[in-house]
């Protein structure tokens, strides 16, 4: 093949949109900013566009609790343009499709543009402090490189569209939502965005791996379920009455330590995660309300079952022991899925053709969840291939801490790997 | 004696009074519009006023946290006037003398006004949603009757004033801020306000006993030191690598469990209460942080030191188990105290004078804190005497529960119970 | 009154029997070679006595798992008389009655004479041990005094029997078995043995009171409960498929835990002790079974019945949260009571003409629990007056523990307290 | 090959044999009866015989806690030859070894033969209970097939003597102590019992896996570390004063739970097992000391450390909690190994001349820990080939549970396998 050459502007373009996305981060749903800055680009640059609003049911959204209004005019403030803000309606994310106007095949590519709930490291050692991107939107940082993602995929949409003349087919770029809390994949999976797609690809940057190196086709995705957990217990003076009081705090503290205690599974690897706990209301006060974050993972759907229905039964043990009730609240889910080998080879093939790729490999094991899966999913269950691609990408900590930074060089790579891909699918026979 | 006649015109005051402080609650140190009110009610009739800025000193002060041009810009919002509040400082809280002209004793009455930090029932079985005087600042609720107790004491100024003919000696009124947390009492006690006092009074609504019940001189109260435990380990992805992170939410639910878990003492009553615990920040995130407010009590200075000591060792052992550091910070104390004897007996004899009293006791024991023992100890070391009067006030619920309210009749008998005190104290012996 | 001369001889002996008791502890129900011994001593010196199978039945007997034959030899093994452990059939404990011939009151007077379930120190600082009279029966040790009651009891038949000329009416001694873990006592009342009784006293040595103090009126007495709570769950191999496994082990912790976390209660003090706990069978095997001896005490009858019940919630939780079955069994129960004041001024004015003696208090509060309450509550029904003896004793260490040793001398003063206020009230009044 | 018949009078007897190991279950290092039976059926049919005590090393050995004296009584009590015990010295275990007499290579097999620390089920649905042999050994029992495993040991000694002319080099069989708590292996590998090996095979029934399952080469062993940890407190009456103790059963719920909770890792499967936990003397005794058997395993050794150094933090930091002291005693240990994929064909080619066996792959992961991957590292460190063989056996539970027992067919299997295998690597060319 002959590989696609990427202006070096492009490059420099990729990472100031990077550093934007970064120093302004959102949650999952929340990506009005995020969404109106995509669609400023790709519009731009000549792709059609569809907002979520268009496709996605209210009955395929889960773990979405949030102020419209509040987050709108936030991300006005933040410089989203007030027309796209008012043009896309409630819902974040949208897809771009691109017809080369000659019969081929059609490839979907999807990234996600959510960030984490984590408080940014603010010191000179953390590069995004330093360089000054770092986030302004308290509590809330790009710590598992979606910043990226979205980079990469405007740089692509860009790139693809100089080059159309060489492709034939069409090419759907998928912006999703919501990807942390594994929210955004069913709704767009369900609103139809990756439907009769042939190919199907999506990219993570990172993944403990370091710069230079490819997993062309991952698997072995933990299934999730996210959920809430509440407890309504009874408040009372906590020196004058305690014995009044339902203590909704201790029986969530008993249930943190017996679900991270639940036993492993002979079947396979399994996550327990209490992510946030918050209780009580003042420190004189039998604590009369808790509520906790939980997810729980298993590498496939019966140890995924096993550690939830585990949890159900602490949960329900907790709240008997402190007389407190109980209410549980799906928020997330997604299932595990795995790459298609044959897209993997011609996916190894395209990063041979890349610049900085330093090792390749066809197969590799994810050790979180992606709801990428549900599109993985609905396209191999519609009779096409899809491909979980990993790019690696130096930081100097783990995802979701608050000192993760990807190295921007990785950035280059994965839209090499990717435009290559691309240009090998629905690239001209000619 | 001849009791003192209270016109039902400022029982009706008092009740408006009551219900105004009660819809608008204020946590300790941010009583602004409280403080202003206050101000207002007392320079209207004539009390001369001292601010706390003018005696109260920083390095007394524990547990303030604030952000005091937003709590004074909710204040005016809320109704307080504008000179007011510009007039006190950064400080809430102040005392006003009454000198009578004619040489007697000096008597100090203090009256706290801080709310709980507690959410209020909205539904209308609770009487303040049915009258439309509950809280509006959400979160914040008058659940310990220092709404009444501000009220209470705007009226027997009012009282004191008109009836100043009868009087010699000194009256000095104390409105305290952050009695909850133990906080404001001994900055006030440091301050001054009750030195050279001959007598000291204080009064509780409520404490569990039926309206009509008046206790003259209440002891036996909890030691208490208040303090924040914050835990601070790593973040990391919870699914992909769990290994890398350091669970701060675990080491503090472990925490709460063990520090309720301390070991009861034969020397006397102890409290234990983590009544906040607010840990992580995302879901698929190890909780890198992690902060509980606490509080211990102790029925005297060793058991409270056993207990304040035991829970030091609890949350050191609980950091070691999960590597993580712990930061502990002193937000509040009190010492006990007890009511003298002949000053209760007085008392006593006030309560037999005033309307409502169907029973009276010379001595109780208070079931938990209350920093006027500050004070109390203050004045007792300076040669004077003290007593903490114990007013009690049917309740639907207890102290610090989202349905307690304090019935307003009571309110009438603490008026009563205290001018006659007063009068007893400070009255013409012509 | 003429105080009853303690001949130095008897306080030799005493201090001989309280050793030989102390060498051979027995626990509750298997008091089988101190019967022997008592009941030996008491023959010899004239006293008519009853054992416990001719007044105890079946239905009145809490907390009784003993291998009787097993426990028979080894007594007979350290020495006790094979045909007295003939004659006293199956149960532990007797009851000796003197009859001074005379008309007047009926006192009776209550030891019990079992010992605690913990390992004695052996080392040389231990005075039992560098005496050589240190526990032979292991696990098991005198740490709480019953050795040197026992003793006073024999010691003071020996001084009734020498004076009874002296005295009119009748002098019941009740010697009374399994006192620790409350069980004796009930089944004692029930039986009838106090039942007449015009006066009733018991004693105890030690409570933490120095040598020479004397408290004639004891109250406050914690209401008990002593139960165990047995978890079955499910064995699995911890390696290989620890999901199969219910782990009864980490049910019982947690029940451990949160039991002892059980709110305080503003009515009275509370206790909740997880004394013993045993659980699992191999390292590798997922434990399938967990054990817990538990006592839950309250300072009356609403508090321990709130200590009770938030115990039984907190195993429920437990059980269902480890989804292992619960099975609750009684094992001992004690009521309160109080000494009555009349009483206890006779025991005053017996204390004051009695050697030693260097503090009298008439009324005191007990710390703990003692099923001598059912015996002072049988007397106080039936019209009688009780009262509950504290002989303070110095002690290296507390109650039950390792190093407990009961100061000699204050068996001496024990002896002289109880034999001078028999006197006063069975003494002929000539 | 021409397969080994096996004859049915053999297979008659195997399963006497394994009934009768069944019977009296011995726990590691305490198999004195067993190693007797066993070397009575060697010598009988003319195996040479080295006891353990000829080539264990003092210093090698872990977790062995034992009064061999009352051990070796009960084996006399239970059959074992009186003269057999005397000659084994204080160690259990031995080695036979058959020198066909011909040059070749030399063969080791290993067979362990300790029982389980569990109680084994007694009612008829269980098959041993029917059937007259389960444990008379109470807390004992043989629910991990070891007694199968010394039982084919048995029949392939008499079928290789018998077939011995078909043979050349050398037979050594080892007849393992110790395996449970992965401590004799560790012992036999530095006693030399392999080395000069050229081939070494072991095996094991069950593994979940129903009968007619051959998996040739097992690996991705657990590694393993086992240690008790042991808490010393003070105790104190638990009514009386609670506050003077040092509640060491507190301190082992707490740190049996955080160990449980002990984050999972992305580089492999672990394992936390608190097995055994007991606690406390008496139930009114604050709890003076507890004792937990703990073991930890990890897929690799960096995982296995990082569990180990996790456990001994939450040790650690359980102690300081309660202010009691903490021991750590190492018990035994184990590390992973891989079998030889050369080797593993070859059992590939032996199982399929083997009667009964329905599916054979070539390999198979271990869900656990086995203390053979001492001895495989050891002979392939030495320049041999090791393979582990698994060889499924229907069970109605899982190993370690009460109601484990093997399909004794799979025995018949198995005896096949090896023999087969012994000839392919052992046979004649001629």
């Amino acid at each position: 093949m002959t590989p696609l050459n990427i202006p070096s502007g492009l490059k420099d373009e990729m990472r100031l949109w990077r550093r934007d996305f970064h120093k302004y981060p959102e949650r999952g749903w929340t990506e009005f900013r995020t969404t109106a800055k995509i669609a400023e680009q790709l519009a731009e640059c000549g792709w059609p566009l569809r907002f979520s609003k268009d496709f996605l049911r209210a009955e395929d959204i889960m773990g979405r609790d949030i102020d419209v209004g509040k987050e709108k005019s936030r991300a006005m403030a933040q410089g989203a343009d007030e027309k796209l803000i008012a043009e896309m309606g409630d819902y974040t994310g949208l897809t771009a499709e691109l017809d080369a106007g000659r019969e081929g095949p059609v490839l979907a590519l999807r990234f996600d543009i959510d960030c984490v709930e984590c408080r940014e490291a603010k010191d000179e050692r953390h590069f995004p402090a330093r360089e000054g991107f770092s986030s302004v939107n308290d509590g809330l940082m790009h710590s598992c490189g979606h910043d990226g993602h979205a980079a990469v995929g405007l740089a692509l949409a860009r790139l693809l569209m100089d080059e159309r003349k060489r492709l034939c087919g069409k090419v759907v770029l998928i912006f999703q939502p919501a990807e942390e809390g594994v929210r955004g994949g069913y709704a767009m999976a369900r609103g139809g965005v990756a439907d009769g797609a042939d190919y199907f690809l999506t990219m993570h940057l990172g993944l403990g791996r370091p710069t230079g190196s490819v997993v062309c086709g991952m698997g072995g995705f933990l299934c999730s379920t996210k959920f809430d957990a509440g407890f309504a217990g009874v408040g009372a003076h906590a020196g004058a009455e305690p014995e009044r009081g339902r203590n909704a705090l201790l029986a969530a503290a008993s249930a943190a330590l017996n679900l991270h205690a639940i036993a492993p599974h002979s079947g396979g690897a399994t996550r327990v995660n209490v992510g946030v706990l918050r209780a009580g209301e003042g420190r004189n006060v039998v604590p009369p309300a808790a509520l906790m974050k939980i997810e729980t993972r298993g590498e496939d759907a019966q140890v995924a079952k096993y550690v939830y229905g585990r949890s159900m039964e602490v949960l329900k043990g907790a709240a008997a022991m402190y007389g407190v009730s109980l209410t549980v609240t799906k928020q997330g889910e997604t299932i595990s899925a795995e790459s298609d080998a044959e897209l993997a080879a011609a996916i190894a093939e395209a990063a041979r053709a890349s610049e900085g790729v330093t090792r390749i490999d066809e197969y590799g094991k994810m050790a979180g969840s992606d709801d990428a899966c549900w599109l993985m999913e609905r396209v191999q269950r519609g009779g096409g291939k899809a491909a979980y691609i990993g790019i690696g990408a130096d930081s100097p900590a783990g995802h979701h801490n608050e000192r993760f930074d990807i190295d921007e060089a990785a950035m280059d790579i994965a839209l090499s790997v990717l435009a290559n891909s691309a240009l090998l699918i629905c690239g001209r026979k000619s």
